[in-house]
């Protein structure tokens, strides 16, 4: 791969340079994990949620606001009310928030409430945004296009660099195959490669990299093995009653559960939660 | 499938529905024919290869004067200068412009010059773009992403004509596969596949389907074969000095000579030029 | 790409170099027509297929006596018994035949009825029978598989040439995606590649190519546009109530009526039926 | 999923059934790793591969005999040479052999040598080459097929059972799709989900999956975290000078190094070496 990407790549000797958002590091031996569910629903439904996911160990809560649903008959999002619901829980739990901005125009009324503002796969190609966002003042989280090349993925972290923002998550989400068994193809192939390539920490979504919650334990377990820096898990207090991606929810219970899961491999690769 | 897509559906009896865009009509029994540059690069430039696609038998200039790039640091469209150059070409030659909007804000003044505003593959995804094309007065050239499905194209031009605006013209592309001989995979099946679930005209770029010049001429007259109502074509007048897409352009020589090829089909299937 | 391909390759002053298969010349300007059921289910359907291809324009009738069934327990075809009707419906029509060999050990009693050798997509990648087929006393009809690059499809004919027999004829079916609106994604960027990069005649296969009998007809006016050689293709007396493909077989009606749109197209690309 | 597979479906009672070779038991807490070169290259190379792995806890040596490899002008193996070069290498270490089998007419040779064999992805849809195995009286390795769904791949174990050999362990070696920067794109998702669906032991081949020897120890380690019962490995006593597959293979050194990193996510998980 001849790609240029001065601003992100890695200096040899330094390896993955980790990023400070509040109390938390991204990206040093300590893991960052982020859970909440797919879309904010109500006060209750984020409220319940955020309280489990920390006491498990989550330290972000993810929850959408804004939400690019694939047909305009479906949920699209509470989107301002869904930013308080956050700011709220956030009040309450103390844990930092992750989410969605899907356009320009929305930057600074998210980056109110959001410590990590998250660019959707749909919107990896979408240059102007990633432009945009050199102004941003909270950091990056950058999810994998849903068929771009991981040359691809840092040639976009290069663009909101070179805008002015260089601080960068990079998320794995599973790519778009011919398998049809499983919603994505996760492609933990992506971990070392990004690892070496640049110096950005790295995490995992195995809730749309499967498609399945039942995966989504073992796909986590996989991803800190194979060095992810953390994880992007959906959590919903109740799966079966979510407005969206209820199929590859995580009840609390089964998050907790794979919590203490994902300590023992953290463990075993000279990380912590 | 089972798509709710209740706007841009078929009636069985009626087939696709054409599309007026000042004397053109779109998905009739005359081809619609675009071409031009990948980039406007200068005033010589465009205009000289307005003239000679003009000739050739085009109805529509193509040029991007908002370049989608997927380095930073690549040559990313004159701009706000592009689209004078497009006007200048416009009123010399009485050519319809197609070119494209990459960012909502810029819907106003794109849509002062273009006559048709394209939706790149890198933005069909981006929902709120298309949100906010409802507004446009412009008809929507709406392309293929990369990986997209039928369905989501489908999905995403249903998105646009609930937002307001119906006047929609799909483009296949080529979409994204294994095979590394060419730069995409073109799906010629979706000509058949969209004209029948859909009422919207489809129009086909072999340009960026194969990605190599000497392919355009047979994919364009495979395209019109399979029923496509128009082509859109890269032409420059020294491919090998474009600033960007050299090696799929066509010189204008070689388009005239495909343009005579593409008749002779165009008279099989019971179409003109 | 640096192949090196010296059996197969082109030589540029030469263009595609004619396969003569009794009275047939596949591979010039007479385009070669193969049509007839997935498999071969018995004596009437046999004949009453072969009787209705001829009369549209086919010169080989093809059927499957062999099949290769992604289940154990589908059925797998007549076999030997399968070869007999073939034979029957060879002598009684003239046609010639075209059938698929999975299995070195099958070769010599093929060969007594083919005139022309089916290797399947699934075995395409099957080096002892392509070495096999070296000794092969009939040319080679070699079908892409469902996931090879274009530079492995043309490897796989260089070995069988490399083995001895450089009758061979390459044949396009479609490739795996991620779409699942059609069985498989027909790729026709190939025909000109292939017919560019090698001696070799290319026919398309837009039965597998699609899945959909009513997409059959647009992709086979595409892909003789595109310089096709020829067409392989699935018709059934009774699609409803075939064994096997039936949602992909077109009526002989149906096939009749796509003769004379391919004849039209044919025309119109200097070619004929 | 609809898939008919009695035979190799699983009792969600049992979950994964153990299968005994000689002492080995594939499937039990205990994980299997299998490792050694591409391909047997000479009686050193061979022998001196073969006590580096056993030493780091190998209990199988991999090694081709028949190789399967693109172009017809490529190293094919050493063959019978090479079976001889594998039986000693077992005579002398002790480790049990795997090693690919090809070919129908070769069974019998490579049954003598191998205590497992190997179906490589490029035979997984070679049904009469399956039909055989069901007569073997050796245990298969049966790898995915570079495309194939896991609904294929089960499919294809379906048939070896129905044929009459129900010893079967499944081996995920990463699947095409069309990211460039890797080989594969290594499927970890098919872990749990094969797991699950059948009663058969999961082996990963990370060489293959990632094409790029110093990805291998973090996708090794991923594989075990994500519930994989064993390991396939590429390792060569001098990677660079390798007759096949070198920029994928380990050096003893950094085997041995992976496997005390195998070791420590194996007992994170339960699961020892």
């Amino acid at each position: 791969m001849q790609t240029t990407i001065p601003l992100v790549s890695r200096d040899p000797s330094a390896g993955t340079v980790p990023l400070s958002i509040g109390p938390v590091e991204v990206g040093g031996r300590r893991l960052t994990i982020m859970a909440g569910p797919c879309s904010v629903e109500s006060e209750e439904q984020i409220l319940a949620t955020a309280r489990a996911v920390k006491a498990a160990g989550a330290v972000f809560l993810r929850g959408g606001a804004y939400k690019p649903r694939t047909s305009p008959y479906s949920f699209q999002g509470l989107r301002e009310e869904g930013l308080k619901l956050l700011a709220r829980a956030r009040a309450e739990t103390g844990l930092l928030i992750v989410t969605e901005v899907m356009d320009a125009r929305h930057l600074e009324t998210v980056s109110e409430v959001a410590d990590l503002l998250q660019i959707g796969s749909r919107n990896m190609h979408n240059y102007t945004l990633l432009d945009e966002l050199g102004h941003a003042t909270r950091p990056i989280l950058l999810k994998r296009g849903m068929s771009a090349t991981l040359e691809e993925l840092m040639l976009a972290a290069e663009r909101v660099a070179a805008a002015g923002n260089d601080r960068i998550i990079l998320c794995e989400r599973g790519i778009r195959t011919f398998e049809t068994a499983t919603r994505n193809t996760m492609d933990l192939n992506a971990v070392p490669y990004l690892k070496r390539a640049t110096r950005l920490p790295v995490i995992v979504d195995p809730s749309h990299g499967t498609g399945l919650w039942w995966m989504v334990p073992p796909l986590s377990r996989a991803a800190i093995a194979a060095g992810a820096d953390g994880l992007l898990v959906e959590v919903h207090v109740d799966p079966e009653k979510a407005l969206s991606d209820g199929s590859q929810s995580l009840s609390p219970q089964a998050f907790e559960a794979m919590m203490s899961e994902v300590r023992a491999v953290a463990a075993a690769v000279g990380r912590e939660v």
